[in-house]
Parts: structure tokens; C-alpha cells; sequence
């Protein structure tokens, strides 16, 4: 499977079309989630193009998976979490709609129900929470 | 949160219970999951202590990835598989059920749908497809 250079997360990447970003470092931008099934989902990836684990290089899986784990920490300070749900798709089968390498983070709380996908979410709550999230990443 | 030597997990890696084993290397070990979700559907878990993605260590998570993406690759060609679907549960409310690290690795078709979860698999489905795994790792 080839890399396709007009995905949605490429255009973010190269600014031609804007996201909710909260952190970013050399490697990675982490993101707001714009249907997000939990407050605070938001998606970690490469700054870098693959399309999924399957043609990652061991650099981009690294760099990801420091990522994803400082942004699981921040989120269980940030969001008072009782828990984080990690999901990975790759191909369209495997649920990926996106194709460029991307992690979902769910904050989660005891005995919540996430949202069903699909659903895009308020705007107003999305940025009130990356907010928190990027203060969170100050504090820590 | 502290790591409970006690977990399933850690049985199964000191050989105290049984597993149904595909792949190992120094670091990592793979199994199948008891309760498939999905034909095929299988564990990658870091041979050394830790809960989550919350507390790994960069080596676990660098080794666990590297084995998540060996076994993918694997799924896809041993199912002839359209996707693998990804999935990593921290703390309970996170999903997680038994607390050393893994990741859920679910070969998927076109137009499949998962099985619920908490259901026991056939075990000689899940034999024969552990037998199917081992003999594509042979071959790749």
C-alpha cells in the first residue's frame, strides 16, 4: 500500500488545513480528535510519512509509542482519569479512515460509555479541553 | 500503581499456566487470547514487569512495538487478512483485565464484525489458528 500525500493528517502536517494541536515535539504532533468519543481524545503521529504500523520504520514506532505514553500520563493528570484507552487501525478494515500512522487516546472514568463514532464533536468543549491538556503539559 | 506479580500474565511467564504460545524473543512473548474477538486474535506482552503503557520503560515499549509490528505483518498474510485492529487497555476503567502491559492484535476481513468480549474461544479453532501463525512466521 502506498503512502497517499493528500491525506487529512499530511495537510495538517504541512498547515493547509488547521487542527486543534496541543503538543508537538522533532518527531511527533499530537492533535484534538474533531469526533471525539471522550472528552479529551485526542490522536498522536509521526511527523513523518507511513501509512500504519504495517510499513512503519522502527524510528516512527519509537517516537510514536514516547509520545503516546507522555500524553496518556498528561491526560490521567489533566482529566482526573480513572484509565486510558489505546487504539491503533490499520487499513480500512481494520477501522483506519485516515491514512497516516495514528494512535487514538481515550481518557477514560469508572462506568463511562464512549461515544459512538462518527459523531462530530462541539468546538466549544474541544478547545476548552486542549486547552487543559497543553496547561497540563506545563505543569508537568 | 503497583505491578502484581500475581497476574495471569506473569504465570503464564514463568510457565505456571498454560498459554498457547506463537512467537517469542528475548524480550517479548506472544500468545493467543482465550477469548478471540476475532480469528487470529492474539497478545504481545514485554517478558518483564510493568502494568501499562502508564508505567513502561522506553525499552519495553520500543520491544513490545517492535513484536506488535513482526505479528502484524504475520496476521495479514497467515488470514490473508484485509486489517489488523489495535487495541491497548490501561487500568481498569481503561478495559484492562489483567495488569501486565499488552496489546490486543485482531486480524480483520472486509465487513467483519468483532465477537463480544468475555466469550471463551473453541480451543481447537484457537489451536489450529496458533498452528496456522507459527508455520507463516516460518515462512516469512
Amino acid at each position: 500500500m502506498n503512502y497517499d500525500t493528500d491525506n487529512i493528517f499530511a495537510k495538517i502536517l504541512r498547515g493547509e488545513i488547521p487542527a486543534t494541536r496541543v503538543y508537538e515535539d522533532s518527531e511527533t504532533l499530537v492533535f484534538m480528535d474533531i469526533m471525539p468519543r471522550a472528552d479529551g481524545h485526542i490522536l498522536v503521529i509521526p511527523k513523518t510519512p507511513c501509512r500504519n504500523v504495517l510499513d512503519a520504520t522502527p524510528d516512527q514506532l519509537t517516537a510514536v509509542m514516547k509520545t503516546v505514553q507522555k500524553m496518556s500520563r498528561a491526560l490521567m493528570s489533566c482529566f482526573d482519569a480513572d484509565g486510558i484507552t489505546l487504539q491503533q487501525f490499520n487499513e480500512a478494515a481494520g477501522g483506519q479512515e485516515v491514512f497516516h500512522l495514528h494512535f487514538h487516546l481515550l481518557p477514560r472514568q469508572a462506568g463511562d460509555h464512549l461515544r459512538a463514532p462518527g459523531t462530530m464533536g462541539d468546538q466549544g468543549v474541544i478547545q476548552k479541553n486542549a486547552e487543559k491538556i497543553r496547561n497540563t503539559l506545563l505543569e508537568l
